[in-house]
Order: structure tokens, then sequence, then C-alpha cells
């Protein structure tokens, strides 16, 4: 029996980048969270400390600034992937590279009725997300969603469910559903291979999609929503191999007016901040080639 | 010499109250996060013990619900007028009432090109707030906003400053502007008395101008920036008496690309979190009247 | 009528500084996040975009980290005070200056069941305050806490309150009481002129008198416990010439197991996020000093 | 091709659960953050809304709370070990269980010298957690903390690391090293199997061996104090048979004070936000027995 070391990767969370871009006086603005990980052999590091083999941190924050500049930003996935191929493809010790970006939301001020040239408001919450791994066993893009808050006010029910000694819950044919969706979803090696995916198109498309499904569905549960959400993606988009979704049931409580005379038929409602209903499934082809290295994650990135 | 019970209040802070109106198909929904405080004699309370004039923090957020069912939600100035009145008006030992409210955005969800009936996005991060107080001194409304996000990525310079012996920042013609702006402006008593404010037109009205000011100011300090903003404002609307503006300098520091043979002419930014510079003005007018209470706040609601 | 410039001030805010003192092999470890703020006649800067008359905040920032050298950083007050003194003595525009520090804890690791000479280990979530001022009516000090989260099991009852037909509250003789504590006490004018006031052991007692009191005071109200645990602070501390208290009461809720034939006699509890309950108290000697800019504000510190 | 529904689970995500034991005048507290999550066939809910085998997240949420009045939840371990059992055992369609778990600190406040009986105080940032596992493939367990934050002052070293052109990064041979801990453990099967493990002592062994690692080690990199933290807790303790390391490199810059004419010999530091160094590394017996479920999470828990 010995102890060893097993998986590990290193690299620079967080990089907080924005690019301007200002070739005309129309100025376009792209606002990153960039972080980077180098996979490789770093056992020299962890076992006696040399750093021969390892580039710093800072040395990768400087890159990923670098290519904001020599290379287009937008869209963030081929950022991603230019990036990744640097690292895997010129430092010599790097076998893999696992890059994960968050994409902040601008739009233009509005003054006098028009869009500004170089004014621009903040966006959200929601958050467009984007893994890329480059490594071993090729490229991998996860293109994704966080922080995009959605809610219903009808035509969502919950009944019929399975019920035990510890079962307090009425059932019901009408509430509020609302949830703070993650969506990720993983493009075909092959669809990567052919190239000229429109990611901006496709980002808005999936989301379309899924906004379609949430809205229109009576739902009997938040788990048909979701899988009638990534279905409609998979079927609306053949490059996507698979999609997860993880969606916390944010629950809006009818308030009990009984006591005060006073009636509320879903009307007014306590939105609850914890605990939450938290529903998490995938959406696959049975088609789907291996996901390999594409789901090895890195920052929490939060 | 003897130790006295100065200034007190109590209540319940943070009520996160969602209220669907649902008369049509077309549903509306109004989320808000309430927060009420009582002002009068407590010293018994604090003293004694003597809990005879508390009226519970829990009773107050009761109220603050069925009040969203009984009376319009939306404006939410008239809802926290209507609610302030009730518990001074209505429960004896209150002489005093302060209502804090944020409310935050939502829009109709698209679907297949139209607005859907009763499916909602969150927007933001930008907050509505208000503070309203009624007390011996009559009635006050704050409006405001706050974690309002705007950047312009040219016109704003900041040189010609003070130096010192600690001074090292290099002056600049043209830097990029952000902020995450908090913004409250209180209304006069008289247009209180006159009544009829269309609320949420001020609102959008004082951030348009104040946009339109940020946005095509050639800016020489932020502080100039803020001045216009609010002098603009007060212009616009008669019916503000002072408005207040704190605003984070949001640093975009132009990443420093002289040892990589790559020109960066203000195209890539690190955004640091940490520190930040913070200026804080008032705007107001010089006949303003006394603020008496209006200033006097109660919920920190992060 | 007119529109004028009224209040302002401007600074940096949140400037994190670690100091280490390693004058020995027993190193000493104070980290802050320091808040400075100038003000004085600004009035050009906003009105004409003038900087002329302007420290930069960056210059704040670099004067903080030097007085982190050249004085001692602990205790914090003496810290604040001298580089306030500094900014209003030896920068001509300046008239008065705020500063404000928030201090976080650390310990000593424990290794072989000795202290370390160089290794630490944060402690809180408590963290330690003070709001300094220097300016035109003098000196000011104001000694804090916040994010102190107390609770006691039992010996807190709430009972005997007004009722209204709103009210649905349960009276108790018995419940768990908590907070998340913020407390301020302004030091005298004459104590500070007196000088010689040992900052840490005030804070340290001013703490543990407050918290015997939350502990061993079988409470009737929150209130009753603030104010008892303010007044023994201002009978322990004749230095200090008022305290002012902010708590959450953060509801700790009796899970209702009557449907599951199991008894719950105050053993598990749902400690809920919001809403809380909020008491603000202030507790004053009836011949203190006018607290003049004290209590005048910069930074947000969240 | 078809499009299928994948791995999937769903519960109720952080339930706030305070347990107080009450049994003597000395009252202890468990202050808990419980998720848990099913698995088992739920297709029917995903592909017809059909809810007959979907035991509700607040069914679960009920239980949790029960299972804190029926059974310990000291350690922690035995209690979601307990928790999760229930759930596979006795609710028909349910063949695994999730249960994570984070416990917050606490300590008795200190009144005139004494623990007091019924009085405590929150400690941290550190959060214990434990993620339970009970399937079809047994049982797992694994031990852990976050938000654990230790620093060190001296005698850690970064050099002779690799260079390439974007490298700016001078070496050091003595700088702040500091990180905010990430750290889990699985407990092998046959550690769990055999029974008897005092779970509480393994998580205060574990940390302070990790600790002393962290503070005697001469560091030169992050990734060998990392490893040999690691290293040692399984030497330590034979009944872990993996343990994984989650790290950011917390920076603090040396403040350049060479245009002031003030030495800074790692005396005052820039404590940075973001970015940070992630280093991320797992240390394994080779004869480790496959971790089946061990490491399939579920709540984010943030």
């Amino acid at each position: 029996m010995a102890i060893v070391l097993g998986p590990n990767q290193y690299g620079k969370a967080e990089t907080h980048l924005v690019r301007i871009v200002r070739d005309s006086p129309r100025h376009e603005i792209t606002d990153l969270n960039v972080s980077s990980a180098l996979r490789g052999d770093w056992s020299a590091a962890h076992l006696e400390g040399d750093q021969s083999a390892i580039l710093p941190t800072d040395t990768q924050k400087n890159t990923a600034y670098v290519w904001a500049k020599t290379h287009p930003v937008d869209p963030i996935e081929d950022y991603g992937l230019s990036l990744a191929h640097h690292f895997v493809d010129d430092v010599e010790p790097v076998v893999g590279a696992r890059i994960e970006i968050e994409r902040f939301g601008w739009i233009r001020a509005t003054v006098d009725g028009s869009e500004h040239d170089h004014t621009f408001v903040r966006t959200g919450p929601e958050i467009r997300t984007a893994a890329i791994t480059v490594g071993p066993d090729g490229e991998h893009v996860i293109q994704g969603m966080k922080d995009f808050v959605i809610l219903k006010s009808t035509e969502s029910a919950f009944k019929d469910f399975l019920v035990d000694e510890y079962t307090t819950l009425a059932p019901t044919e009408d509430r509020v559903m609302a949830t703070s969706l993650v969506a990720k979803w993983r493009i075909s090696g092959d669809s990567l291979s052919e190239g000229g995916i429109d990611w901006n198109a496709m980002y808005e498309g999936v989301k379309a999609v899924m906004v379609a499904q949430f809205a229109t569905l009576h739902s009997l549960a938040l788990q048909q929503t979701l899988w009638n959400m990534g279905r409609a993606a998979l079927e609306a988009y053949p490059e996507i191999a698979e999609l997860k979704l993880s969606a916390p049931n944010k629950h809006h409580f009818v308030v009990d007016f009984s006591r005060f005379g006073v009636e509320n038929q879903n009307e007014v409602f306590h939105a609850d901040d914890r605990p939450y209903g938290l529903i998490q499934a995938d959406v696959v082809r049975d088609d789907a080639p291996p996901a390999g290295d594409a789901w090895r994650s890195y920052s929490g990135l939060v």
C-alpha cells in the first residue's frame, strides 16, 4: 500500500476582464470572468516542490488578458478554445487546459430615444457561461447559463404525489412555479469538428426554446417542465449531445389570510429563501459520444 | 448624571412579498422586500420588559401581506404610505412609522415573439427603492434606486488633481468610468400634499435624465458627473426637494502590455473589486423645506 | 430658488490591508479593511470638474498603506486617528477626515499543543469596527462590533404584547433568542482629550459586559436585553457617552411535530433567514456632550 | 437516435435546522444546514408528470426535522447515515439517498470566567461538512471542511518556475501564503463496515494534522504544502481512502513603497479578492476501493 498523488490541476480563477472594442465611435463591451486550469504531470511540484514545469497562475492571467486583445472575445467559446489551445500547444508540459468563462450582460444606454455609442447598463441576473476543455481526448465545449430567474404565476400543479407518515403538504392544482436556472449543454465532438457554429445564435436559441416550454407547458411537476425544456433544446439543436439542468424550486407560499376575513386566491405570496426544492436532470441523446473530460470542472465560480 | 434610553425603533425587516394580480388572463407581478419600523414611547419594553404597547413584528409582517391584497402595491410609494398610515392611525401607541421597500424588476417572457400572459423573467441588478415616513412632522417619501450599474468607455478624464508625496496616480485624458449607483430623491412636502404624483413615471423620468447626463457629459471627474445628474433631475422634477447620490468608482485598470510587444489602447481592462473610490454628494434646492425625519433610516436592506 | 451642492465627501473605500509585524520570530498579524473620506470645499470639482483641490482616492489608499508601516496599526483607533490627522493637518484643502475600519480576527494556529509563531487561523464572524472623525468640531472615536452572533436557548419570553386584528403570534414563556449584533459606542470628547484609553481592553471589556447581560438576564423582550446590555456597558466605562445597538431577532421557530406523534419541547428549530425582527436602541448619558459629526458615516462596508 | 432521460435526482436543499439538547441545565447546540436528494426511477415524473413515486421535498424536510429529535444529530455523520437509510429502506421507490450537511460552529459564552449553560457564540468561518450516500453500491461517507482560512507569514517561497513570454512574476524566497481551504476525505468501505469511528475525533485530528503540515513545512509551492497535508492525514488515519483538496491561493501583494522613501520588507500587504490562484489535488491510497457514488454530489451549498 502506498499514498499517491491523484488527479490534480491548477490555474488562475476569476480574472475579471473587460474588453472594449473601439475601432469606431460605436464601442462594444464584453465583460468576462475567466478561469483557466492546466493539467499535466505536476507530481514534481507536489512531491518535491519543484516548480520547473509550473507556468505560474500569474502568467495564465496575463495570457488571458493578452488573448483578449489579440483574439476576438466574442463569442466567448471561440476565445476559450483559442486560449486553451495556446496552453496545450505552446507550453511544453501542459497536456490539458480547462477554460471556464462567465459573461455578464450589458445593453446600450438609451439617450433621447437612441442607443448610445459608448454608454452601457448592466443587465442580469442571467449570466452566460462556457466551459472549454482541450486535452488528450480532443476538444469539448459546454455552453450554458446560470442565475436565469423565471416564474409562472399559474398553470403549474403538484398533486397525486407519494404520501408517507411525514407528509403534510397539501396537493395543489395551481401554484406559482419559479426557479433560478442553471443549464449546461455539451456540443458533440462531430459538430465541433465541422466548425461553423454560431455560438451567440445558439445561446439565444436554446434560451428561447427553454423559455417557451417553461411558459406553455401546463406543468404537473418541475421535473416534467425540465425534461421538456431539455428535450426541446436537443430537438432544435442537433449539435447538442446532452443538456444538464439544475433547478431550485423557489417556493412561493400562499399567505394564510383565513384569520383576517380576507381572501387570498393565489394573490399574495411569501417568497422563501431556504430551504428550496432542488431538481436536477440530464437530457441526453442515446447515441451521444462519450463526454470524456467535458464535465471535469474547475472553479466553483459563484 | 443618568443613563437614559435614546432614540429607538423596532419592526420587521425584509418581508419578501410577491403580489400577483390575476383579474384577467394577463397577470401582473410585483415583487417586494418590505421592512416596517414603528416609533413611539417604547421605554416600558426596554426598561421593564413590559410588552403591552408593543405590536409584534410578526403582526407587522401579517399586516404588510394583508395590505398587499387590500390595497394596490403598485406604485410602491402609495402602498407604503397606506401601510404607514395604518400603523400610525389605527394602532394606539404608534407615533411614527417607517416603511422601506425594495422592488425587484421582472419583464414578461417572450414566446414566439409575443409577451406571455403569466410567465416572467427577472431583470436587474437595478433595484427600485422607496422609503416612506409618517410621523409627527407629517409625511415623507424618498424615491430611489440602487445597484444601477452604468459604464462609459470613453469621454471621461481625471487629471490636474492635487499631488502630494504619496501620489503615484498618472493623470488620464480617457478612462472607463463605471459605477453602481445609489440615488435617493426626497419629494417636497407641498408636492405630497397636492397629490397626483405619477410615481412610476417619475422613477423612469429621473432615471432617464440621470442616464443622459452620465452618457453625454464629457466628464472631468465623477463628482462633476454626479452633480450634473442631480441638477438635471431637480430641474426636470420640481417635486423633488433634494437628491442624494452615492457612487462607487468601479475601477477599470488598463492592463499593462508593454512587456508583451502588444498595444493596449484602452481596450483590455482589469475590473477590480476592492478598493473603490466612493463619491457621495447631495444636490438640493436652496429653499427646500426641512427634511425632518425623512432621512432617518431603518433597515440596512443589503 | 436655486439648485445647490449640499453635503458631500469622497474617498477610498475598503482598502484591504494586512500588516505583519516581524521584528521577532513571533510574528503578529493585523488584518484591516480601511475606508477614508475627505471633507472640505469640493464645489469646484462638482460644479466645474476642477480637480485642483482633490487628493486622488488612489493617494488616500497609498497613504493608508504607508501609515500601516510608519505608525502602529494596533490598536486600530490610534491608527485611524493618526491617519485622519494627517489628512486634515497636512493636506491643505482638507477640513475633515473620516476613517472607517473593520478588523478581522485571527488566532495563532496550534501545532503540537503550542501556539505557532507565524501561522494564523481566521476567526469570526465577529468583526471589530472603528469610526474616527477629525474635523472642525474636534476628534470623535466610535468603537464597535458587527456580525457578533449570540444565542440563548432558554430564559427568554415574549408575551403580554399588544394584540390587534392582524395578530396571530402565540405568546411564549420560553424561546430561543438569537441575534447578529451591531453595536457602536461613542467615546466622550473629554476622555479622548485625556488620552490613555486602552482601546483593546475596552473592546474586550464592553463585549464581556454585554455578553454577561445577554446570558444572565431572564429576558422579557429583546428590547429589555438590549437596554441592559447598553446600560451595563455605560456603567462599566465612564468614557462612553452613548452606545447604539441594532439587533436582528434571528427567528428560531419550533417545528410543529403534532402530526407525527413526536414531541418537540423546544428541541428542534427551523432557523429562518428572512424576514427578521429588527430592534434598534440607543443608550445615552443624559449629560453626554453633543455628537457633532461623530455619527456622520461614509462607507456601507457590507 | 432518441432523446432520453439521463441521471437525475431531486430533494430539499438547505434546511437550516438547529437542535438543542436540554436534558440538563447545561444545554447543547447543533446547528446544521441539511440537504437531501433521492435517487431512483423518476422517469414517470419527468416524462409524464406522474408524481405517484415522488416523495415531496417538503416531506424530506419534515423528515430531517423529525430525525433530529428521534436520532442523535451529533456526530453529523451518524445522523446522515440514519436519515439516508430511512429514505432507502422505508420509502418504496427510493433506490439511493444523498445527505449533505454543513455544521456551523458555536462555543459557549463566557460569563464571569465560566462557560455559560445556555448561551452560545458563533464561531467560524470554518464549516464542517459531511456527505453521506446510501445506495446500490452500499454506504459512503465523506467528511470535510470548508471556509477554513489559514495563513503563514513566512517560510513560503515561489521560484524557479516555468517562464514563457507572458511571464512577469518575480520569484520570491519569502511570501505570505494564505488559503480558504476546502478538504474532503472519503472513508473506506471496510472501515465503515467495521463501525466504531469516532467522527468528531477524526475531524479534529485530520484538521490538526493538516494545520501542522501547513505551519511547519517550509513551502516551495502551495502544491507541495497540499500534498503533504493530505499525505499526513492519510498516514494518521488508515480509515481514509482518499482526500481531496481545493485551495485558493489568496494573494497578499507586498505594497510597493519605493517611491515613498519607506521600506516594506514583507510588512504591509494588499490582500486581493480576485483573481486568485486555485490549486486542486487528490491524495489517494493506491489500493483504495472504488469510490462508486461517493463523489456524486447534490447541492452547491454555498
